[in-house]
């Protein structure tokens, strides 16, 4: 961390800001030039509070040179983490594929998806029963009733399961499910990732609509330093000006993060573009990009259709999409190059 | 709301859509014309699922023509929301400002500053007890200690207090706090809403980094259909491409949000550009655009500044403004007019 | 395109708008509901100015149903245009890799990489000779004479050349070259592509830094309806919050704008992500998402380097690029799939 | 400027750095920690090309501390620009609204216009012959008998004119102008930028849909570098997400740019909301955040209302705001506070 201060900086507040840098085990390198006097400090700078330093009346700017997460950091832990889901690897070159329907609607549903999942080559069932909804009039899910469909799902088909938590509370029905998922709009639910941390359980991650990736990392960072290191991130697309989709998937985010993290990193191109025509062709590029998996909308009968987003991808099309990711998958690009 | 149809839609299909609109006690005014059908829904289409029609194969587009909400809609609700927040009122021409530190951090600092802002001829005391940071290395707040402190800087001051909440478990807490305040990165933590939509006490809600202006009205909608009608809606920036500010206050937010809504809207200029500099123009200018009132960050004691943000006024500046703004409110726009 | 009016629109000025519709060779369809009158407008309305009719009083507002582009319009042309570029086609299943420096510098310089560019299997030889920078005090460019030396590199390796034309007064320097570059910052200067429409040469249009697809593609309704056919669509990155890359790389452009438009897209991976280690994961997930083409800057000799950007790639990480890129290709996704 | 190297830089490319500095006039200061090597730059870096030295392979990341403007720079040139305007100043405490159509549309359209505007109290006429748009089929303007007509209505009223130019061939007929205006759209279009710096004639600078603040103040800098000291900056909106306004309007900026430059700073708040009811308040909310002068869009009489936006001012109203922005005045920010 550099810290770059104004132009004669009162004396007094100058030694008050050296001792609490040195209170903090820090180490101050000063150089002065003709206007400006730099600070450098060395050592761990990932607990000294930017915005504190800013704050100060002596101090023109602050600028970080190493990234605020450790326990995320892969310079601190070069190898790929690898995570067990029910006996399907990902990371370290480990690919799954997760599928299933927006949301949980009944037994039939659920299970009828489950298995043409399966029989499509996917390992993991995605299935939405707590549904993050902008209007308080839009279905809400079935909520606890939904896990309990999913867990019959799993029981029927052997596909471990993914769905999504909204609150601390709810956490209790999450026991048997395979993978936690923290929504978009939670990604800064601090007191959620948190109590995630405590658990030792596969957590999947989604990107905020608006967060950086270094944000995205902080939010890793609360669930690793609480010591449950088994933390999958996800692109999903973020919030820009272009309305042609619904988001604008940034794929740049897989190579960028897989350099900066070892954690494991799949994308959703079904809400990452919000339109079916293409999750085929943002899935094969997310692979390209060296992806480690993808989270995908699978619709249900089209006898009931009344119930999936515009994003979902008819079970044939799935099974051939998922065919064409197998083919690409050895052409992708590796990290390690 | 308007349902534009494919060319020759599959007939069976375009029964089963027509069946459920009716079912949903809408009238259908269709409108053929040679390569388009246009569905016009009369009736209350509030609580219609937008996504689950576009869904359809049927369907090229489906446009709303009427606001997704109703309680806070100011066609349904003409008159201003007057909130009474201890003896104090906002909206309906009543204009309110809060003021206080970031962050509780002794009882000695909170009582200064309310004393402070009291003497400056502001009316509620706001700081931060339970802080969301992007970091989990980064000060968390006093949490339940620090409402406590506030709560006894009212009992000195006899000021009113705002505070953040950050989930559901902590709410117990805040019997005693005169107003529950919603953060940016909540504003779409819909179980939150709900349990505030049960309570009969003023919210502060602040739109999200990246929520427009129907998302924030939605999140507001939820805690009102809830049963609480005392919401505070607070525009404080949003997240663009810009780095010169913390982010962009949209201030015509401000108008269009009270044309919109007979909800009162306050602004945070502290958070809203995160400038020291820039709090007291875009103070004034927020006066200026209607606003019902300004939520500002000032500085502890500067002996013992490592603790505030670089967006608080120093108490005097504060003193200052808060004149400024009071010469400057009875020339303020007039959304009435 | 569909005009929604008030309550009760005031009936001569109904009738104004009815009488200036149809003088406009348009047939109206009118559809009356409880609350709000639809009129659907049939026939050619491409040049029909929306914010006219939405600035009427008795207008709620208008949508479009149809895109107001038809030289670029798919559905009026599926055909995929097919552009040959010195012997070397682009579009239709033909794919072209264009490479070369940021900046032309000198003539050893722009025909060392000419010869390496083409050692690795490209055709296309790129380079900038006017430069837009966004400070006057930054390299501008080797201007006409960039040109000339990038005519020598041509006539030296027989590789077509592309680089960027700034204004309208410099076109006549541009007469031997094969694809004159309309940059992202120029993607609106609709004088520019004015002229440019009334050439017979290829035109590289960029999307600029914050224009939707639907602005691109009006854009190229310019140059087309101008009666220059041969336009290349170029997707180079959006301005968005996020600050680890350079911009954000919009790969969903690729073939949502292929389903949109019969003209060939390319992609830029070294603009768009502005890091050059994210260049190779990018050109495949191009690749991969179905573009015809990719412009990627490679790298001086190192021992000069002090010009290129920290987007290039060395020769021989570009001749790696080429080789993966040739892999993936058959693997990619088909538009017409 | 701060450069920080990589551990261990191989040192041949070090030197090379060193003398490149050296020969720039710079004086270099180095502090080496233990993991990091910082180079200060001192002296006048404005022309010192960041993109350059970031591409360097010893280089981890380079920082600027002082801004890279300098004609355009507060620090160097404390006192407020004031400009003339056919007797009318603007800057350093004198404020002007600039008033009038869209489009100019005939002689009798602006010259009623022109003078409700002046009987309004307005002192500065607006109107646009050249019009971009993003449309081919669009209406392009009445060019250069547009401002044919715009030099009656001055010859009529005796109100300085400003309108758009939008290409380096159209300035001929500029040349009676009293204000030539850049939009958005070419606010980094260089080859206009340099010619305009060449003249002595007033420019009125707008901002563009993407640009920051400091690109802004780089576009200036073209015109101040080339000799031409006139120039007004405009703030006329962002592009971000948000949908319920055509654009964001940034009102932060006249604040901040007023402290960073010495130029005159204006609003835009027609096209910077593209609602005519945000006009007012928003215009308020400038004066109040301490703008130099207003730009409004006055609309046409209402019986020939085809071509007006829908963010335009009826004459009535226009006169009730420039009533309401001269009463807010006095108690509007000043900057040098």
């Amino acid at each position: 961390m550099i810290i770059i201060l104004k132009n004669n900086p009162e004396q007094r507040q100058l030694e008050n800001l050296r001792s609490w840098l040195l209170s903090m085990g820090l180490h101050i390198h000063e150089s002065k030039g003709e206007s400006t006097t730099i600070m450098g400090l060395i050592g761990d700078t990932s607990s000294v509070d930017m915005d504190l330093i800013r704050a100060l009346d002596i101090v023109e700017t602050v600028k970080r040179i190493t990234e605020p997460y450790k326990n995320a950091n892969r310079k601190f832990h070069p190898a790929d983490t690898i995570i067990d889901i029910g006996g399907h690897k990902i990371g370290g070159g480990h690919f799954q594929i997760m599928g299933g329907p927006c949301s949980v609607e009944s037994k039939e549903q659920i299970c009828l998806v489950a298995n043409q999942v399966k029989n499509a080559g996917a390992n993991i069932l995605r299935g939405g029963a707590f549904k993050p909804r902008s209007s308080p009039y839009s279905f809400q899910g079935m909520r606890g009733e939904g896990i309990s469909l999913l867990l019959e799902a799993k029981a029927q088909t052997g596909l471990p399961i993914v769905t999504e938590v909204m609150d601390i509370s709810q956490l209790p029905l999450f026991e048997e499910v395979d993978i936690i998922q923290v929504g978009a709009r939670n990604m800064q639910n601090f007191e959620l990732l948190k109590e995630l941390g405590r658990m030792d359980k596969p957590i999947l991650l989604k990107r905020g609509l608006s967060s950086t990736l270094e944000e995205l990392l902080m939010s890793a960072e609360y669930i690793l330093s609480g010591g449950n290191s088994k933390v999958i991130l996800c692109e999903r697309g973020i919030r820009t000006f272009e309305t042609a989709t619904r988001n604008t998937l940034d794929l740049s985010a897989v190579p960028l993060l897989k350099s900066l993290t070892h954690l494991p990193v799949i994308v959703d191109p079904s809400h990452g573009t919000g339109l079916y025509k293409l999750v085929a062709p943002m899935s094969l590029a997310a692979v390209a990009a060296g992806a480690d998996g993808l989270m995908i909308e699978v619709h249900n009968d089209p006898e009931h259709a009344m119930s999936d987003g515009p994003q979902s991808l008819k079970p044939e099309a799935f099974t051939e999409l998922v065919k064409a990711i197998e083919a690409i998958r050895p052409f992708a690009y590796k990290t390690n190059n």
